[in-house]
């Protein structure tokens, strides 16, 4: 829908002659089996050929923490950013070595550490399996027999791909039921922390710098993938190019957009509007105030918090964005327009009328349920790492019973791996913090829900939240994984016969959560998911496979310009340079946020200052392509992707190619700072290709 | 009506304890004879001596180009910007010289170089005139009558100061009628061209940046004064502190802040937002469209049309900001609700009622009247010095035979050396350029009013507008002084029997300009003026003097802090360094406004680019204290004023702490590149204090 507006736009502006050449946007997730093919031909001149698609696909990363990379050597090298390895990062760190603040660098091979719990997948297969998918919904099934069916021929069709090819086999909805796709990954699990700078640098400017430009971070991490003990021979890599792109030039973002809300109804777009933002954004508020308390106890409590403060300013400050997007007349006047412009040609065709009108006012009724079981979702949580592994193990038992397909999806035969590999992370728990968050978490369900809450009634059993968080996390032995991993070999058996407090409490409230599952199946999804079916069947039927689905955590394929845009009154620049560094950092005294690491002061001049730092591009991208890699028409890797400006963060919802803008780092900043700031030229020379670790070099299709 | 409405938030955030301290408004541009003395002791502490007020009053100085500006040394040394010394530097170019874009310093006294027309003012004497004034008005006078009586009174008033003091003696009316008082001038008018970097520097980032910050412009010129040939020894000079002010310090602003609309009533300031605005910004359009197709023509054209190019696109900015002000749902609720606020406190007392409340509808209606002769004022206008020269020229014999009251304000006894002064200006005429202009605006005219305009069809006559131009610009002598100069010696018979085309077309034009006048005079002016002035009293009866009046071009004092703002998502710091100049202008490639002098490259090695370039500070502040000085409290020179940034601009209306900045050079960089770019320590050294020029330096009070 979003192109076709667009190509509409397009032709408005060649009549009327006004328009800029921008009011062609440049937006779009596309999947690699539908690349924008047409739009580069017609507004670039390009044509990927498929050896190009296939080469940056398989040389594309996705970091399962929720992040995006790139190989970026023969020998397994991955790039990312800092903040993509920053939970990884912290596992590692320990109050007397912290990998965060201080950074890190293996001069070689034996210095590199392997990651705890750092699962990293390739997208090596992608094959369509709608028509399997829809098979399996009979006529005369109910909205919930559909559901099950279709979930029932989604899990078999992975677990069928799972023990042929022993990959990772997901299969994904696109266009909300429009297709469905058998993604095969290869899955890497043995990685090792190569190279991060300090945060102070890869975050510089702070949360008052997050999600804007212009900016000058090195928001960078290098990992290396092993296979069987050794660096990974690397078949594709993207081939380094340290002058980057200029102004104006076309590049491509290949990564994993978590999701976007562009082609929900309008009444979904409403119902984030004034329920699910207002809610988010409150409990963010409440959970960084705690975690902010919390740092203020000692350096060692302000280590422990610091990630998940980072986490949630982050969430509080792109969901502010998105909502200051939603409360914007403009923005949801274009999607009214968009909606009726989609409805009205379903309704000029009397067949789609009748097998697809129906299903907007069904999204209108189930998203009006929505309502009420928000503030269960929202309150009824138990903070910490270790009531996960609780609810962990006290599902698995119940959930491997049932057959593959009515499982829930982290206990398919497919996940089963990941969720194990999860489950025995030796990362390290923190249970002052973990007791802190669960005693206000439990204090504000308590005000929220009040105490006749069924819930709330077995969580607090009548005692105080402080006293209820203090038995459970001072009680549990969950944090020690070789506990758990005895308490998973003794079987469904020794989970039922535990003591431990969170195992007692997970099993208490897993019938209220399965009850809650099963409402929400019955009054929300089912419906909700059918309506949504065949919405996605109706934008196929209208407007064909010229659009791009929502964003999924799937591999996409952006392009775009390398442009500044107009900022604040003036225009921003398409790229910043390490004159814009010291600026920003000396016009605030060097404070906060805004100061440097030492070795930036000490050894400012060996810089060439007018060394390129962050660039931006209008890229269509949005949380999870952290990390993605920004490659030019010839393949070659020019930046890493890892912001989006103030202006994109309403772009969950639209894209607008005036202003929406992807910020990266400049390859030219990496070199420049792995050379002359941390002694890191080995680094820097495979990067560039002129060392290859004294392995012979792999071959380059 | 505005510090009021501040002191009512104060309360409220000492209530509720929620509203930073920042709700505390620093705005006011105050008189001289009120200063803030209780917002500075309750906010900074601080309570300026009447000495410091004396001090500052007589080191500022003002540019009747329209600018401010600020003695520096013993030695008559002034200081304003680039742009207000722009017209003269102008004026002292030719196609071989141009100051304004390759700069111009003189390294002695002798190659100072006198500017053609440039009158200097300084605020010397203050007297409240306001019960005479008043006195002249008699029970049952018409408006028309009451308001001929004022300007009788003023007209004399300055009359007599003028002969008594030889100084030039303005009455100036104060809170729209509320107060008249009688503002004596010391006038300089052999003012010496000392010091003016290049236009790239002073106005780097060009269009662009202009109105924005953060910035890192060296907006600054240095002209001296001199009295009886020699350097005017200056009792009353800033001294300099090249440290300049820190974040969070308390800074003044002494300048002439041209006008304001903040005590408009709240139909005036929908008549600007519905009628005024739009016309104005169409206006600008039309204007700078034909410059920019002008100086397309070729180099000299460019370097000719540059400085109203300049002026125009620093206008249309300016009120493109303005405007969205004005398009501002929340500036218009906050108009509304002072408005309501200070006519509910008249409904509350009947006196007041009786008195005051009818003028509100007065004011209505004459506004509405107003949009009848907007049109005409828009388009009844023939571009160029040459005919402004004519209608003087027709309208100085005119008027000088009326009793001194009863003439126009710029023939009026007191002001008539500043007229003479502008009439024989030796600076140049671009005949091409007014040719182009004059063709333009006349073929504006007979679009928008059509061929049966009487002013229409006198202009024309029948003919096309480019041959009226052509006749009228190719035929007139007027752009030669002498030639000016015999038509003034020769008096009302010289002017009436002149063929020259330009003094015929202004002597044709007069009749209707007159009825025009006499139009505007009785249907406008005259009820508007007793209106405004029964406002200017209410408020008085009200508020008392706790308020400030709109600007009007006299000397008023600002208070503010250094300080940053929230911009665009993150924070704006407050201040810059040399560094963010450079990474501006490496972020561009180094193109166009954001190319840099070839010094700044070629000695960027000797500078200190920590230095600070520019600063913002909460002081409230518009256009006209271009060239201001900031102080510090010690009365110290610490930046020089030269902009406001664009959250700024809807301060013509309403001033808002949180983001409204005014922007300044800050003192170092000044300093810094007079010293290493300009080769100018002499000056340097005249600045801070360790070098007079030879001369005795003078006793400072």
């Amino acid at each position: 829908m979003f192109t076709r507006s667009s190509r509409q736009l397009r032709l408005v502006a060649a009549f009327v002659l006004l328009c800029s050449w921008s009011a062609i946007a440049d937006d779009g997730m596309w999947t690699f089996d539908n690349p924008p093919r047409k739009q580069l031909k017609e507004l670039y001149g390009f044509e990927p050929t498929q050896e190009w698609l296939d080469h940056v696909r398989l040389s594309s990363v996705r970091f399962n923490d929720g992040g995006s990379g790139a190989f970026v050597s023969a020998n397994g090298l991955v790039l990312t950013n800092h903040h993509v390895a920053r939970g990884q990062l912290q596992k590692l760190s320990s109050p007397q070595k912290n990998y965060v603040a201080d950074g890190f660098y293996a001069k070689t091979l034996t210095d590199e550490i392997k990651a705890t719990d750092l699962e990293l997948n390739v997208l090596v297969g992608m094959e369509d399996v709608t028509s399997r998918v829809l098979a399996s919904v009979k006529p005369g099934m109910s909205a919930k027999e559909a559901l099950d069916a279709r979930k029932a021929a989604m899990a078999q069709i992975s677990k069928e791909s799972k023990e042929k090819t022993g990959l990772r086999s997901d299969v994904v909805t696109f266009y909300q039921g429009g297709e469905y796709w058998l993604y095969t990954y290869k899955k890497y699990t043995d990685v090792r922390l190569v190279m991060a700078p300090e945060e102070q640098i890869a975050f510089f400017g702070g949360d008052a710098d997050n999600f804007t430009f212009p900016r000058y971070d090195l928001d960078m991490a290098f990992f290396r993938v092993y296979e069987n003990g050794k660096p990974l021979n690397t078949e594709h890599y993207l081939r380094w190019k340290t002058s980057g792109a200029v102004d104006g030039e076309l590049v491509f973002v290949s990564g994993h957009p978590g999701s976007t809300n562009r082609l929900q109804t309008y009444a979904q777009t409403e119902y984030q509007r004034d329920c699910a933002y207002p809610m988010r954004l409150k409990s963010y508020e409440r959970r960084l105030a705690l975690l902010k308390t919390y740092a203020a106890r000692g350096a060692e409590q302000a280590r422990q918090a610091r990630g998940q403060i980072f986490g949630i300013e982050n969430g509080l400050k792109a969901s502010g964005g998105e909502y200051r997007g939603l409360l914007d007349k403009t923005l949801m006047a274009k999607k009214a327009a968009e909606e009726k412009d989609f409805r009205d040609r379903i309704a000029a065709n009397p067949e789609w009328q009748r097998q697809y009108a129906w299903a907007w006012d069904t999204i209108a009724a189930t998203t009006e349920r929505s309502k009420a079981s928000l503030r269960y979702k929202t309150f009824r949580q138990i903070s910490g790492r270790a009531f996960t592994f609780a609810t962990t193990l006290v599902q698995y038992f119940e959930e491997i019973k049932k057959p593959n397909g009515e499982r829930t999806a982290q206990y398919q035969d497919a996940n089963l791996e990941s969720t194990k590999f999860r489950l025995f992370s030796p990362a390290p728990v923190y249970p002052e913090l973990d007791e802190a968050q669960v005693a206000d978490g439990l204090a504000h369900a308590l005000a929220e829900l009040g105490p006749a809450d069924p819930w709330v009634k077995i969580v607090l059993d009548g005692k105080g939240p402080s006293d209820v968080a203090r038995e459970l996390v001072r009680g549990t032995q969950l944090a020690d994984v070789a506990v758990r991993k005895a308490l998973f070999q003794g079987g469904e058996k020794a989970v039922a016969a535990s003591q431990d407090p969170m195992i007692v409490l997970a099993r208490k409230l897993e019938p209220l959560n399965r009850d809650a599952r099963a409402w929400e199946e019955k009054n929300i999804s089912s419906s909700s998911a059918r309506a949504s079916q065949a919405i996605g069947e109706a934008r196929f039927a209208v407007y064909g496979k010229s659009t791009y689905p929502d964003a999924t955590f799937t591999l996409r394929l952006s392009y775009g310009t390398v442009k500044g845009y107009p900022m604040n009154g003036t225009v921003a620049p398409s790229k910043t340079t390490l004159y814009g560094l010291y600026d920003r950092s000396y016009s605030f005294d060097q404070k906060g946020d805004f100061a440097l690491p030492q070795r930036f002061i000490d050894r400012r001049a060996s810089l060439d200052l007018s060394t390129p730092s962050n660039f931006v591009s209008t890229c269509d991208i949005i949380g999870g392509n952290s990390g993605s890699p920004v490659i030019n028409k010839a393949g070659e890797y020019v930046g890493l992707i890892f912001d989006g400006n103030i202006e994109s963060l309403p772009g969950r919802f639209l894209y607008t190619e005036e202003s929406n803008r992807a910020v990266s780092v400049h390859s030219a900043f990496i070199i420049e700072s792995l050379r002359k700031l941390y002694d890191a030229g080995p680094l820097a020379d495979e990067l560039e290709g002129t060392h290859q670790l004294g392995l012979a070099p792999a071959g380059q299709k």
